[in-house]
């Protein structure tokens, strides 16, 4: 029985454990049993702090028996990409050169996290840095998917896509630079939520790239997304880019209705250089919402071909800044791939930066402009499902392409624009992987998304749960 | 008695203008006369469309003639800094690149100043394409300021400052990317508003650098300057950093009050590297402003001293970007000076640029921090008065300094801030140059920063004309 608790959702588990008929403890002691029986396959996680969850576990318990309950995080174990600083609980961004920082304080998503009663269980494994799309760590190993332990879990928040999808935590955070939330949430079949830029706060994270850092929830399904995003975001001053926005409940707010919802589409961006199994489940998808009072219309986004070129450079450039120093120092201790990309973003200029800045700027005024005629983008979370470890190009439509620019293309409009995006499953291929479906939705209208993949969820046939879970 | 007309300002003209007490062919041809007079001196114009600004104002007068009265630009010769497009009229952003170029239509900004009725009489002298604060151009000559010809206008919108100042127009307009519009409004005695960033369509006007550029008013006194705004500000789909903010009636609000009004300043940073006679004569304006009722409180804006270092770095890489063409395969057609600074922002790299925009992000928090306690910041316009014409530095407290360096050093926070900013005269040095109090304001909240200068003005003893006025 105990270790069919970490199988149920967060929405299942929180009336339940407020009404005291789940124990937080006996909760933990599940995800902590299942930790210990699939990642010596899966790694999933750097860290596991078994002890420190099982005694925030007795506290929350104590603290709901006196009636002191803090709503429906209390008493939930949750990991966290090891990217989130963890006061006391070292944070190694994937990295070797990180590999013994030990914050002195929590990130302030991770501090609001607790104050709402979360229990953090451990920190999942990343593309070092999480400047990579495949979760194959030379510090840490890889982490393997587990619809089939041979593929990728996508990246780079590809530890916790796995935590979540085979049930080794409850819910978990990611961040998403270039997809590195939704790319390993479609490839592992959960939910995976960008908010926009700004909402939640970046302090405490170990960045990638500034102007194109997002962190966000990674759940089982959308209405713990809702959950999770209404406690973790909010304005902080510690985070520059912070914004000052109203953070409604959007999980009380979630409607099971598409009635009139305009959801836009570029059909030669959308479905083409995708995998012909992608694009049917798309298509499937849409099928579905317009049977459900949605209106699908093609709009016209004249530059969205440019998004992974202006996002390359943006985020190798940006990159490069940040690790100027320790690149210079501990070349060494980066992975092959990471390195390259951060020589490769030193070597770029000023110019060519600001004119990709610029590109940028047209690509957010034609989002800006197709969203008066629309609520919802549609397109696929990635153009493929799972690859094989190993892997560095796939095949599309007979084309050999290059992995990461192929991960890429749909994830950055996203990053690009600072738009919210949800990736929701909608379906498994013939060989049992599964699919996502993504919506981008207007600047802080979370909300909407979130309504969109609800009611999708709602309304479509769940996919299995991983064969190795 | 018709060659007083031009002396007056904007706000004394228009109401007789529309009682038909003023004719604007009347008006008009006093300004003509006026730059027939001094223009062969003072070299503020580029081009001079007589011909066509007599028509305008006939075409004006008839209209308010049968009481088609369009508002208080109506029937008013302005100039425009050869940087705004002009429909038909050549626009050379003091280039000889450019020095043919034709538009074919206005600049959005140009468009709503002639649909508000204003009449252009000519096109205004400037820095070749803005990059510079002397307005001693190698292909149209330089402008000299009115109040002493030894002496340089400041720059790069000099052109405009000395029309204005000289009665060679009632107002004009500038472009502002590291003090283009306050320097030369300080340096010649007039009033110069940088608006917010957003504020005022960018949509034709030849860029210098994206995301440091704003155009705003350069006129007699404050309520003109409000008067301008106005009709110049708004949402503009052609602009992709325009704003969609309310644009009040600015000139309508204006108040005579300062009660309770803080001031913040930084000592060290507002009254150090300053001129002797320009310290002095802002620390007497700020008195002045304490005696109205205004409270003058120290705030920490710690990073403040490194403004011109990042602005140095951002305005010549995004300058680069925008002419790395005509660099190529023009080069020997740039001024010396110009080319010099494009090509150490070809130099830059990415990490640099990136670096800088980190910093300028912290500068913008800070003094979104410092506005929390304060409704207006206070410093010089310029360090110095205008220096004389081939002068390369300046000296300040005995020490030698970099004249674009020392210009730059108080302009510039408004610039990387984005925030709304004025100069507004506060005095003559004992040589007899003015001397600008610089008053920044809150993102959107040029009416406070407009009420403090219009209370300023209303308050303190008005300068002296120029002498060669």
């Amino acid at each position: 029985m105990s270790n069919e608790l970490n199988r149920m959702t967060l929405s299942q588990l929180a009336p339940k454990i407020r009404s005291r008929q789940i124990s937080p403890v006996e909760l933990t002691r599940a995800v902590l049993e299942e930790i210990e029986k699939l990642d010596p396959v899966l790694n999933a996680y750097i860290t596991v702090d078994a002890e420190g969850a099982l005694q925030a576990a007795r506290t929350a318990q104590r603290k709901i028996a006196r009636g002191d309950y803090r709503g429906p995080l209390h008493g939930i174990p949750i990991s966290l990409k090891d990217l989130f600083d963890t006061q006391g609980m070292r944070t190694t961004a994937g990295s070797k050169i990180l590999s013994d920082r030990i914050p002195g304080e929590d990130a302030t998503c991770v501090a609001r996290l607790r104050a709402a009663g979360a229990i953090i269980v451990g920190k999942t494994n990343l593309h070092e840095f999480a400047f990579g799309s495949t979760t194959q760590n030379p510090h840490f190993g890889g982490t393997r998917n587990p619809y089939n332990a041979d593929r990728i879990p996508g990246g780079s928040s590809g530890g916790s896509a796995v935590a979540v999808a085979a049930d080794m935590c409850i819910a978990s955070t990611g961040s998403d630079t270039g997809g590195s939330i939704r790319t390993p949430s479609a490839l592992c079949g959960i939910v995976g939520l960008k908010p926009t830029y700004g909402r939640v706060s970046l302090h405490g994270i170990v960045p990638l790239s500034w102007s194109l850092d997002h962190v966000g929830p990674m759940t089982k399904c959308v209405r713990d997304a809702a959950i999770l995003l209404t406690v973790m975001a909010g304005y902080d001053p510690m985070d520059p880019a912070s914004a000052g926005e109203k953070v409604p409940g959007f999980a009380r707010a979630l409607k099971n209705d598409v009635k009139k919802l305009k959801i836009g589409i570029v059909p030669a961006f959308c479905f083409g250089g995708v995998d012909d199994e992608v694009a049917a489940a798309i298509r499937d998808a849409l099928a579905l919402l317009e049977s459900l009072g949605a209106r699908v219309v093609e709009v016209n986004l004249p530059n969205i071909e440019l998004t992974s070129l202006v996002e390359s450079i943006l985020i190798t450039a940006e990159a490069a800044a940040y690790h100027e120093h320790n690149l210079r120092h501990r070349g060494e201790d980066y992975g092959r791939d990471v390195r390259a990309l951060l020589e490769v973003g030193s070597a770029l200029t000023a110019v060519h930066y600001v004119k990709a800045q610029r590109l940028r700027r047209m690509i957010q005024q034609e989002f800006a402009e197709a969203f008066r005629k629309i609520d919802i983008f549609a397109l696929p979370a990635a153009p493929v499902t799972a690859p094989r470890i190993g892997a560095e190009t796939v095949s599309i439509g007979g084309m050999e392409t290059d992995l990461p620019m192929a991960l890429l293309r749909f994830a950055c409009p996203a990053n690009l624009t600072g738009l919210p995006a949800i990736s929701v499953p909608c379906g498994l291929s013939k060989d049992g992987l599964p699919i996502g479906l993504q919506l981008m939705g207007r600047a802080f209208d979370e909300a909407t998304v979130l309504r969109a993949a609800y009611t999708f969820e709602t309304h479509s046939e769940p996919i299995p749960k991983p064969r190795i879970a």
